[in-house]
């Protein structure tokens, strides 16, 4: 490292500067706002330089080197920034988000406090259908009769929890057990503080389509409200090497150099060794899930499945 | 280290291959049963002999050695065993432990399956008052007139979730969205592995009379049935140095101190100097919660408050 | 979860019984060797079975169920394994591996026992010259004359190092300061225990050939030797999505696509808006590591290079 | 939580902004000095008041608040604050350093950079003794004559590794190689940013009087120079409740209990059950380090040993 300065300017981030303590509101009454921040673009860059001496002429200015960095996984220059959050979440949304291990959490007591916060309320057109070919997932919407009915016996089975929560107050009942049988909807609120290399992560995992859609809601607003104004350059790589790319696999690989190459046996033979190709007794082939995979890959990139 | 031999025994320990896959209950429908460990008392040892070269006289024996360490908190050697648990547990309590962030969680998801299991229940003489000291606490149980009642609307509003659920399931919501109405204290199942160092700060914490009774409940049975059976000596060392343990702040301490040597006006002044003693306008002292907490040690150490 | 067994038997692997405790070598005096282990392949599968109950067709055996979970970065279900090995290792080797945190570690101390092993040798056929357009890596080597030559200087200078450090002992220096000037390259030991997951990620960054040789020497057996012979369904799905995978980002992809479907001029905008294009004085265009990087995997699938 | 206001200032103290840059040194060449830091001991309270509902009167401060979350080990709120230090520091101190996993880092890298910094050189007077009751400790220091020597032994053994390091570099070894011979005290830099529950931890064991000398010179200059500035609520409560306080086994509070109460047959049953008081045959009783330390707590409380 060079000499330093006897004295360093704090960094500050004006675009985020605005909107600190500012709500973003998620689903019908939650939130997401910054509370604080810790460093830039420019903090990620000063910790890669020293640690890579990335002084290339390749990677020589900082949205290169930002690139870079993201793009090969060079993580830890990422987790000099800091980011600390305030959420309200339903808590079965919540039961999600904080299986992410390497984040601080204070999260609001309902041992200490009376829960005021109603439970998350699904309007009529919101009720999602079991997805059929992924068995985690869902897949379109009810259709709005069949959601008002939801909806209203919802509103009653929630009215129900509350008053038998608001009964064992009354009573004596102690918080801690009184609120046992409350909704996993139930919002609750929390400071949630983590580095920019976990909250990449974690955006990239709850981001992505097949996250459930209430936490997902959440990631897109911290993704494009609040990453995108705090660090804008690996805001931009984010979306290139990670949101929108695709990784193939050895197989896969192999499968396409020799489709590039115009070799359409040695693609079939690809397969055949790797099991992918066993003719089904009905014609065609046996199911299987990689293959089927591949086949996507190929008609992504405009090319022909060689089997 | 010395030579090292060609082939190793792999560790195993008898009273704990007894116990392998057996449930314990706990609650009224849940368990915790042991699937696999690594290592043992021996193993612990084995790793600090190395870090720490203990072979000094004063802890010649394994007892010993394990007594020192856990008492100094030299927590490395307790990193090297491991525990693999499978659970039944309400997600209330759930939510709780999984705060525990150092430790690998594999759970049963409700999205990709419909849940079987129903919700904790109270008998009726279970339902515990709020404590009035402790904001967080409860202390006592309501009468069972009243405990018979709240066990009563309590398996209606259970029913009434459960009835909610599976009206939603049977007109095609997605499974993900169609449990956010059944109650927090829904049983959920998990595998949970976590090292012997990080499982005894949870039983430190879970153990203690502050945690909720529910948690407390796993903690105490993973404790006393399982534990204690897989690495004796360390269970031992553990009751003595961190469940029995007492700590002494800088203050206390000097207040002990001259109290032990019959010197009540230098307590006192420890005491005035810390702010302790702030005259009362109706006499006493004005209340103080480390005053109070240090007439408290005192008067368990059988010795006088000598303000 | 399905119903319980009373009783289970303890997951063992026969091919990793049988070299549990064996030195496997490396470099010229180091080794690492296998002291203990929990769980396999299967413990995989029924960690994933319980998450995301895994029981859909397509991935309805074992092998299947476990390439799926590493192609789709389902990592939880492989933190359920556990491995603790023995490793000999020189310390700077040593200190590029306690960079990843989530492993615990105890390790020789030299405050306490008296530095035994030598430092690292150089054979005179092993010198690396430095790399010219990889600034932190190595390329070929020096010739057999002038290696002869600092294989002999290093050998005096740790002869050198190794005689100032037993004087100081011998004149009562304190032993945690008498190391001080001993090689970075001194041996020590230590166990390391690290679940499979987080194996599995030290190994695809210190196996890949940009990893300093020395620690790619060890991740390469502990790869091959070790974690080969335990989870051998896991091994080959981490060579084939993991070592062998190629990650392609938003903008390879759109090239790639536009190529694909035979439209260079499409290709070429998406390049030229990606600032790849920008014409050299000299003809040809300026120096653009993403371009680069985005010809050589053309070239890798046999596709021409569009612009 | 209470309504949020639209807007929030960003937290800071002044007291930290007017060192910030500034390079506080640290044995013969380190330093250290703060780059930048999130959160105060306001940030702390408004943590904790979320999480444990804390408006109860006996901790109606925030000084109050700050000792009971300290004394009582509630870390998450601690966690809230984050700082990033910029270090100069020899190898082996930062090996040291680096144990503390729950940080990150990034370190200047001698496999990009040729290394700059010279060794830690230590003077004449500086050469200290080894402990003798202490296996991994030092005591005192070698008379003047004798660290004359040895400081000129170091000079000429760090020249002579420097020298062969340049012969390295200048016929064209890779850096990453030519390093190996360094001595273990060679200067390395590092951007060091961790959380303030992890930063005590860190100075609780590392200002310890067992922890080596030099990076007990660290820890000292980041507690009494940074964090006191920092944090001074927090840090006051730390002196009190950590680097003061003393923890009493189950079995030192029960013979404290009873010497207490002036019943010294209690007592010594407590130690004789405990196996504290076997003969020894040359009369006394034969050595036992628990006892041993209890005397010398009773003797710090000044009371009386009563076997």
């Amino acid at each position: 490292m060079d000499a330093q300065p006897e004295k360093l300017p704090r960094p500050r981030v004006a675009a985020l500067d605005d909107i600190l303590g500012v709500p973003f509101k998620v689903l019908d009454d939650g939130l997401v706002r910054v509370v604080d921040y810790m460093g830039d673009d420019a903090a990620i860059v000063q910790a890669a330089r020293v640690s890579y001496g990335a002084g290339t002429k390749a990677v020589s200015d900082d949205r290169g080197l930002i690139r870079y960095l993201l793009q090969h996984r060079h993580t830890t220059p990422f987790e000099m920034c800091e980011m600390k959050l305030h959420v309200r979440v339903p808590m079965d949304a919540w039961r999600q988000w904080i299986r992410h291990r390497t984040a601080s959490v204070n999260e609001c007591s309902s041992r200490y406090s009376v829960v005021n916060d109603a439970a998350q309320r699904t309007a009529p057109d919101a009720w999602r259908g079991q997805s059929s070919d992924n068995k985690q997932g869902s897949a379109g919407f009810l259709d709005a009769a069949a959601g008002a009915g939801f909806t209203a016996s919802e509103q009653e089975l929630q009215a129900h929890a509350r008053r038998v929560y608001d009964e064992r107050l009354a009573a004596g009942v102690a918080r801690e057990q009184a609120r046992k049988d409350l909704p996993l909807c139930t919002y609750t609120e929390a400071y949630w503080k983590v580095d920019l290399h976990n909250l990449l992560h974690f955006l990239a995992l709850r981001m992505d389509p097949h996250a459930q859609k209430e936490i997902r809601d959440y990631a897109t607003v911290i993704g494009r409200e609040v990453v995108a104004r705090w660090v804008p350059l690996t805001w931009e790589a984010f979306e290139d090497f990670r949101l929108g790319a695709v990784s193939y696999s050895r197989l896969e690989n192999a499968v396409m150099a020799a489709v590039g190459s115009g070799d359409r046996d040695k693609a079939c033979a690809v397969a055949r060794e790797a099991g992918w190709l066993k003719p089904a007794s009905a014609g065609g082939y046996v199911r299987n899930r990689e293959r089927t995979e591949c086949e996507q890959k190929l008609r992504d990139l405009n090319l022909s499945i060689p089997w």
